[in-house]
């Protein structure tokens, strides 16, 4: 019987954005059943209002998220504000697959987490992202997941190819533009539809935004000895979702790269991954094909006269920069084939 | 064997929206298998380039919209400039199903026809909306279908259960603001992004929109004796799909209907309609909740002191409101569950 | 000398939209001197980063909004939360002109008021639109006068001459498509950037938005013997500035009132406006056009087959819709060109 | 008498955005008077239909662009596809001043100009960003000025300071997010709102784009000995105005820059200038601050840990992008105040 091998899941923070867009794809998950929704300041109230394009959750009611509430089920999502996590995990049986969405247990260095976050650091789970060479195998069974940034997701598989075939110098400029559903759902001035739409602005410039160091530890392990420095700089721009990452790096000085031998690289580099999709040389990545799927889309060429590489990536930051890298995950981590539920198709226009 | 009951489908115009949209559905439904794709001027092209979302289909070329290329299909979608279907109809076998996304076969009156299209009036298919009253019968099995208008599906399905109840008189006003990509991909000046974000404009006023015959054919038979009348006025607003509109009609003069008598009526209505969704009391529909899905939402309310009852409709125009409709009917002609490779789940924020 | 004769203006609310847009007009003009800016929450900020399109004053520091500071001005616009103007306009002196962008003057009739808004009645000005019919006068020398509301403004002048004229019946049915600026810069979820973009909604329906009886009170007086009653629907579409008001009535029952004959009408009654433009037959109004400007766009046309007049009206809802019509008002009040410091160019695209 | 002293000026190419976004500027300029205005296939038409925002020249019927129209104004603006200025300018009188919006003057390097753009090299005319050191005197008194392309003019004054002060190395990085109307008004399929909404893309990728060699000869006279090398990617996001630069370089070798240095030589720089506004510490650029306005915002950091100073610049790519920096140019030519007719202020939201 079909329904007796179903995992049952819970969400906890399932009003905001990272929440719904766990619920969107798992209403579509062939080998999961919904559990308990729970939320913070809206528990008690029914989703409906809440989160509108659910239709079939429409009814539910949210309740608080407490570890009695989450227990019980066979996968636990987090969608939770930072530091909210670790209580939770901790109280949850260890076979439990606990899949956080939030920053909790993404960095390696507790000096970057204190730097960047403040606070004690929680600890260090399999890092989401299974198309960097060599993670997908912990992610495989695991029981505690991390899921990555949205901004670290783009650029790191932007520019990991040209790290690993030596291809730059690992001094990298990556400018990404986002929309704006990255900020969450919270009230905020700056954030209001008429503060940014016709708007284009930066934020987070210098070196401060906390996607910083998780983008250096993603990439270090492919620069060889090199170290390497990550400048970035996120910019706000009028869209709901998608995040189109410029990613720049000097040409590796004994290197004679052609934008062939770049493309040709890229092209190799993810031949067997599903989801990560090199345009053909002449098109560039646009956020708007991506919007909803669980696909990367990337391009690269080089510049001569300026002696850099330069590559493009585009993904949707709450699809496979959130909600779609987590049912990824959850797929490795029950043993499913790893693009169940997930699709590659965007909605365009 | 699975893939031998797969019915093999071909999408004539597969470089526009409609037809973009037809193939991204196409792609979700497990019971199809995409065979040709043909387009007019892009005919030699690669689909990838032109439709960049559709990355399973990146490779596809697409050949020249001819009766060669078309037969040998079990399923053919029209998604073609206005008059051209009928050629292409006539030279199939009687027994393909041929779904037309254009206008051709909408209309019954001739007359209606020559005044708003021109030309001589080509025939009238089954109709495509199944949720008005009268009209899914006819689709299970048809083998020539004509896919509605994005306007009258929204405005017709929001006005419908008000005038099936004798809840007002028919005299209907529409003002439906609709996305950009209603209007088609063919550049023109007037739908450049630069014209089109932030602006909100009127277009086709005063009845001579081409959606207006179609509105009043729909609900002239939920009206009883009254003659229908419809003031629809089209508006553009700066989004790339999503309808909302926002129906009005006087109240009936003996009725004395309140918000919660109209309300039920259109639960009652819809109550079987598994794309068809009245919100519940207070909420209003809004298009993001409906991007990319096949449903439509509804709300209604009774204006005391105006002495009307007001109603708002809000759809996907691509989706519910052109593929969408369209993978609807081939389930109810090839005798498929009439929701496979649908959804209710919109795409937001 | 001419600085001697400029007027010294405050202005409370300095921190808020229609603050911000009576600065960034008072900027512009020739007859002013920019004294105190007050703020609720804000008092004690500088300027800049809060408003920092209005560079000149980017190092005004905000100060309380009390009679004290306020006090001393020639003249006080009051950008404030309904229920504030009351208690500081009785404060100042009577030869001071006080201008108020919010509601609490602009009602005449108490029951409307309080049904509407809730609590006691403050009052009734001069109202700021002096293109209404015998609106004007009152407003010349005025030391007291209620900027209308931006949903009115539009949607009054664009039916007016049709009631005026005696071509309708007073059965007005109004959907107006806003930007998001019309609701404030308070950080509210439903307004976020990530709500709004790509979103068309309804708000308000049947009756109950608090502009409806403004909207009332504006054109019962050029009905005649009619009772006007008023079907007013709002949107909000993904822009931050713009109304698009499509108005409609029925045909008046003895009137062979032909397209021609209403744009004449239209022309004549505004041939004297200075800020109201009545397109040319075949153009249609379109928000971006009044951008920034003091203009109200106008289009009118007969449906026959409906039996309805369809007129369609724009405006800037921040500009002539509040800050603009605040500005010809106090020209009005000081006895100036009513044009001074106002433009009709909109800033497109 | 004040009539006299006003300069005539025609405008070729009015139907256009450039073209529209200079008549827009000088309708509200004192020292001019509007006279012939010219189109290629728009000639004939009337104005209104084409620029609805232009209210005061509504009734204005374009002209052919000829010799014959445009003799005998003082001033010609010509914003016309590239390649066809020489011609006009070469019959127009020596003394009349000849303002090119369009590319054919800007480039000195004859090769550069023939890589980028082919065909012969037309000339060089004087410079109009009088911001750059150096260039503020060859304009005043010009007859023959070349307007600077937008994405040059923000880029390049983001730069200069960090250059022109020893702060960088000349190895520059600048990825630039663009409003859709600097890609102009000629319909294109990719330009559509259906394309551009929800959509962020990059094009020009790899040192392609015809600014590239713009911006290098702006800033390499600031460079001393070192060579500038400029990695320039365009972004095209969604809205209409406004271009956001992002711009970094590595820190000069023996510099011990902090953000404090970098900021005061920022503000040092531009201490003189009316229309560059160097942003307070903490306070980042959007260009919704300056919709409409001559007005350039920058804010300048320094990232330690990457090795980089990073300066974020905004302007509105049609203003001071543009027709602004057109406006600039006509007043020093003419030896008017040079702020003349032009505004700081911008119009948020």
């Amino acid at each position: 019987m079909r329904m007796t091998t179903k995992s049952r899941v819970a969400v906890a923070g399932a009003s905001g954005y990272a929440g719904g867009e766990v619920l969107r794809l798992l209403l579509a998950h062939p080998a999961v059943e919904i559990g308990a929704l729970t939320a913070g300041s809206n528990a008690g109230e029914t989703l409906g209002p809440l989160q509108p394009h659910l239709v079939p959750l429409a009814d539910r009611v949210l309740e608080p998220t407490t570890i009695e509430v989450l227990a019980g089920h066979d996968v636990v999502f987090l969608a939770l504000p930072h530091g909210q996590s670790a209580v939770i995990a901790e109280a949850l049986d260890d076979d439990v697959v606990v899949i956080d969405c939030g920053a909790d247990f993404r960095l390696e260095d507790p000096a970057a987490w204190e730097r960047f976050y403040g606070g004690p650091h929680a600890g260090t789970w399999a890092y989401g992202l299974p198309e960097l060479p060599g993670r997908r195998e912990a992610l495989r069974g695991a029981r505690r997941i991390a899921v990555p940034g949205c901004y670290p997701t783009v650029s790191s598989l932007t520019l990991a190819p040209a790290l690993a075939a030596g291809l730059v110098e690992p001094d990298l400029v990556v400018v990404a533009a986002s929309g704006t559903s990255g900020a969450g759902k919270a009230a905020k001035t700056h954030l209001l539809g008429s503060e940014v739409m016709g708007n284009a602005s930066a934020y987070g410039v210098g070196g401060v935004h906390r996607h910083t160091p998780e983008i250096t530890q993603n990439l270090q392990p492919l620069a060889g000895d090199g170290v390497v420095r990550v400048s970035f700089t996120p910019l706000l721009v009028p869209m709901s979702r998608g995040i189109l990452a410029t990613c720049s790096a000097p040409l590796a000085a004994s290197a004679t790269t052609t934008a062939d031998d770049a493309h040709a690289a890229y092209v190799e580099a993810y031949a067997d991954e599903p989801f990560v999709h090199v345009l053909p040389p002449g098109s560039w990545p646009q956020t708007q094909s991506v919007l909803g799927s669980n696909a990367v889309h990337l391009q690269v060429t080089v510049d001569e006269a300026a002696g850099r590489l330069v590559a493009v990536g585009a993904v949707d930051n709450l699809a496979k920069g959130t909600g779609g890298a987590a049912v990824q995950c959850l797929n490795l981590a029950l043993g499913l084939e790893e693009t169940l539920g997930l699709t590659t198709v965007g909605l365009a226009p």
